[in-house]
């Protein structure tokens, strides 16, 4: 296992960079007199930067490829007020050297202390059929074991490992809290709903290096995904209440709230409603928090534009 | 088993009425001195016709509900051009005496024969793994039962007994000769897309006496239980290709085509763009059909406001 | 003070009823005699019923109008399965007779308790600039006496004497539990913002008998009155901090969340996003509830159709 | 010619009424006891009345119809604060003998003032082609006439004989101020769009006695139906300039503004532009005048709810 | 005539090449040190290639535009995975001497074949009305030759030369299956309406060199071309039935289905509904597989981003 | 005072050009050796420039900032057609020292004049309150001042210095005709409206040099802060009718028109219908003409595509 030594955030211009990167972008450029030279953009868990290869580009081209890690030689430069690595060569690594956790951007929560958070919420239900349930989904080691590591989503909320069970780590706290404020809820599959709510992006995402949708995510999407997924495991809990698997296969089609936004039901009952709001909450929440927080160095009381916002967003 | 004689169109102003009629409407009225009278709307697969009873009203009110099947005694009269039942007393009909074919609108063609065309496709299939599919679906006798019954929407297209079976039928003939149209197009996944791309529905209706929606066709509706048939059907076939699964799903879950009229995909394969587009047009024509033939006897060269579509039809 | 005895809900078909009502509707309809009589629609605090009066309407008709309260002489009956009042007299009750409590729904909880509940969290305000803000609006004896009574709207939700106050409770109550939850969350803005978010509602509505909107509640509406109420307060504290003003103008402005529900700033804060997601969701809920409530005795799964949400609602 | 001497505006209750009346609408309605009596809905230039036959229904119904002009004999009562008719019997009146200004709602001002305005605004085209082109619209007998008598919409603004007329008028008078008060606009262009803009509107609309859309109104609608005759008089102009044709096709085509009013295209040319904004002002104004004014015997400062503008209007 | 020898698609990175090419974007840049040097994008039917012009930029500037087919001297390199010409002189080719099938994209099919069987269709009408209009439409010397020419979009399906006709003989094809399929359709107007739905579109679009709109395809566009098309062959025929003529305007009219889409009125007859559908389907089929076809050589499941379906296209 | 000589629109390629700029935009770029070069916008009132230090370029990046006015050295070079200015050195000019007319568009018209036609139209009401009110604006100094130099946009329609007032004068010019035109307008109200209703753009925008949104304009938007300036000004008018003043804030509210551009309030009174609809027309005229005018020396007869707009414009 390669073990990264200087991460992109710590990176001065003037120092010589002799480290290891995910590729997450490569293109081929080339001067007003045909010099070819590729330009990089190389990702740590820590940020992104760009890099240039601007000798022997045809060649280098050939060592490795988008979505790859390699080991550059070279020296880091600065312009535009940014960072820039000047490489002059590359390795590409072998996949069974790679600690993806040293690329990828990660929760900042321990991972295995937000499972077992969340593992004390199934404890607390009390219906044998839905802890049996939500059993049945945690045991399974596939399942327990993608979705410590899933994304939320791709682009726009909790964008790291660990970022799925994050979000429904929080989502289900808060749900907690709400029924505590409001009478006639049913706990049980309130938790339960918002548990699984997303369960189905453990296989709508492909994240073992750059993030991207699976083809089941493009074609069939985390919602109709997370259904499946429910059947198959209530298909063999004996005796599972017809009524409650109804309402919970409701609860996780609608929870995106409107058609618009790819839910083919809208809630249409008490805890449906709840946890479409606070889903949404949740990941506009921290989406604020995230673009905020990476647009903390610049001197402008405002964010750049944020496009699914559709607006800048002030950071006061 | 009651058999009806004499069928709605048929009915006469100044008849003596003694039939047998389904209750689709029932509401107590009164007049401005306090006396109570029943409105009933009563139906057969022949059309609708209303009723009064003017005696007696809170009385025959207890005798039957809204659902019911009843023998009447009466005569019929003529208000404004319309024919209307004029009722002196009610029976209810026992369920076994019922045959609700003589109450319900039913599709033009024979059933069966629709049914054995419809078959006559399954056969065509090439692949072993959809043509095993058909099968599964179509030798289990409830839904090969259901789907001979069952209607094609609540109140838009092919609303009457057979008209799943009709609609269905339809789409794969056009598709059919769609294939023949164009290259390059999966047969056998259009064809069984065709046939399944609203197998929901024969859990999403009730259909026993009045049509309406059932819970779980509110709740989950009849793309996503689509999904979920044909996963139960896929899982018990042995070595089912994974990827054509997906495209069956997804050729499924994108029939509607948008996110607006509830997909949660939006069609992103060749055959799911065309089993929409036909689907459509075939509910559309036979939405336009239809409401032309139960506007046929006014003088207007135009049918009444159709409120889906948003529009007056001209009849020409 | 005259003081209700029998109220809407307890009313048996076949009693004698000479009770107290506040008329909604009013309508002259007419036998095909040509005989008069009159419509009206009669609320209490515990619901609404149908009225006839059959005889002398015409006269009747003069002696009130909407809005007032009568005493009525009559008795009840039932139609439709509903209880329904024939009125034989009428008698205008004077305004300084009428407990307006006993008319109108009302909150569940207790107002007072939930006025000082409100105060507490006034208290636990840091920001000596956001409590004294908030002084100046709960120590004006107009806003906080109208703010006890204001319903939190005409026909959605929170529709009772103390609904604003209720509504604007449990929104600042869910904000506290949010503000634990999440890091980087300015708790006195967004406390003080939860508290006056609907504060225009005073003013956008009549609440002295029937609700509904007052003219500056159509031509100005709650958001703007709000802010107006806002800068009219600030501007009598001294070196009240203008960045503050303007985020706190802002939460109000945007908390609608989308220009489609007029909110003419979409938010741009963390503070006002949460504020518009938690007003959002307590409505919801209570919209919800209310709707689920009126429709208990009801034997269906399903509320009547709900306008507002476009939908149908599972009662379980 | 038969000539009304009482108009409906000045019927008072308890009168004798033997007058003649528009027809809008006829419907036959029944009592508990199946006695059948006929609503009308009857109009003349001064307003609408209801009227109702309650004996020997079924004869006079066969007497007239929707549409006709028919002679009555009755007396007026007064019912929900308005007047009613109840006749006796009806005589339907020859086409002949019909003066259909005394019927339908008339502009306000002279129709031939108002035509003989219009055609100083022709005088002062300079292009000798569209001069042309405009006289050999308005000395076509049968446009000009039809022109004079049109109204200018079905329900929506200027809804009266004349309307068109009032309308176009209205809209080159703005123009022409408007030219006044920007540089760089080609009057004669932006003028005889003004002029021609709505003139498929002539046979959009049947309006021989009650307003409704004709066949081709529906089927085509009046900004083709203009594209048409403009095409039509134009070909037979001799050089008339193919760039100029095209620049008032534009203009006529797109002066609905948007796609979703029915223009294919949308405003391209500053004419064009302006064409679509002033006649869209126009319509509202009139449409918010009219509703204000018929509205005015209602003691609220707010007008019913309008249903095109989607809210209720403000009458101060 | 010139003729080109060696086609895009053709060229290999290592040679040399003299070849004739036709320029659909033209622009200057200029690298560091203030060399200025050409940007051209070089097209013939075979597919489009980057060019570049390294010395004497300002010179041969002036020689050529945008539009122009060229004759170039130079050599063929490879960047970015992709061929680009390094060009040394260059040479304008005069109007006279070029073909343009070489330079554009031209249908699969033989046009002159899909023309007869275009005509065959005509043939096949009964109707000596609309068999005598078809006649007058591809009888018309002008109309015919553009009609074999046309695209039928300028970029999103059949954008290629022969493209409407492909289109259109692929609608009605379709549209007789139909006809085949449904009762109660009139085929003489439906297969009419097919083969003129677009025929606007000759004059829409400018395809002499690049492919664009002319300014009466952006100021009218085709459905309202085709209508005026329409109406001028109809007016010459004598006593055309006006029926029909309505029934044809509304067909082409409303072929876009919505107003969104620039239909200035939507379906409203049985053909016009099914040419619309039909329309739809063809040029989306068409859409997809030239899509999928041009990321033929991409090894990803997926298309790129589609601009106008706003989505990926799976390639399967 | 530093003084222009040499204009933006006079420079010609080949000359020396010591002169001062506003800079618009500045980033650093790089050559593909790694030497660093100055990407600038430079702007006067007569237009805009590239502009390029090849030189040095880490160094003068220090000297100055986007929003500064800088006096530069270099010589002017043609590419792409356009003018390009090679600059060898910078200096920044001190505040004090800056005309920022000099810098900016300015209006045509005189702004003086303008203001006090403007100050004109003031004396015309007849309202002591209303004229009392626009004293209290006008007579303001800081808020006279700020309305003679504000844009009305930021970069849609009016762009330059003298803006807002331009537009303004226009509109209630167009009111002051449209009020001759039609009956029953309160001009009074309307012009006052005519002459508030943008008024809260002058904190809505900066303008000291580059336009740009305020904190305020982003957070509360002009809206909202034209209610607070009136209600501030209103506040020190003693009796001022308050009716009066409900109609004034609703026609500022609601002139946006539509919820979808930021109103809260859609126009309800005849007076904010009209000012909705004559600021909407103005502000497309001028938006049109404007860019019509800065695509005057392309020789197309279309503008390029306005992305506002969403469609090409036709010079004619």
């Amino acid at each position: 296992m390669k073990t990264k030594t200087l991460y992109i955030k710590d990176i001065k211009p003037g120092e010589k960079v002799s480290e290891l990167f995910l590729v997450t972008e490569k293109n081929m450029a080339f001067s007003q007199k045909g010099a070819p030279y590729l330009n990089l953009r190389l990702k740590d868990r820590t940020g992104e930067v760009d890099g240039k290869i601007w000798e022997n580009a045809v060649e280098w081209d050939k060592v490795f490829k988008k979505g790859d890690v390699i080991q550059t030689q070279g020296g880091a430069v600065s312009f535009k007020n940014s960072v820039q690595l000047s490489i002059s060569s590359v390795r590409k690594v072998d996949d069974v050297d790679i600690d993806l956790s040293q690329y990828l951007p990660v929760a900042k929560e321990n991972i295995d202390v937000m499972f077992s958070d969340l593992m004390a919420f199934v404890e607390q239900i009390s219906s044998p059929y839905l802890k049996t349930l939500l059993y049945a989904f945690f045991h399974d080691e596939e399942i327990a074991s993608l979705f410590k590591k899933a994304p939320a989503a791709k682009g726009f909320h909790h964008v790291y490992i660990g970022g799925l069970l994050e979000h429904t780590l929080s989502v289900i706290r808060l749900l907690d809290k709400i029924i505590q404020h409001y009478k006639g809820i049913d706990r049980d599959l309130l938790i339960t709903g918002g548990i699984l709510h997303d369960i189905g992006k453990i296989y709508e995402y492909s994240y073992d290096s750059i993030f991207d949708y699976s083809d089941q995510g493009r074609l069939v999407g985390h919602i109709v995904i997370g259904i499946e997924m429910l059947d198959a495991k209530i298909a063999v809990i004996e005796e599972f209440p017809k009524q409650l698997a109804m309402e919970l296969r409701h609860l996780i089609l609608s929870h995106h709230g409107t058609y618009e936004f790819g839910s083919p039901k809208r809630p249409k009952t008490l805890e449906a409603l709840i946890v479409h709001h606070v889903d949404d909450l949740d990941a506009k929440i921290n989406a604020f928090q995230e673009y905020i927080e990476g647009a903390s160095d610049d001197d402008s009381n405002w964010t750049p534009f944020h496009k699914l916002f559709e607006r800048f967003i002030y950071k006061g």
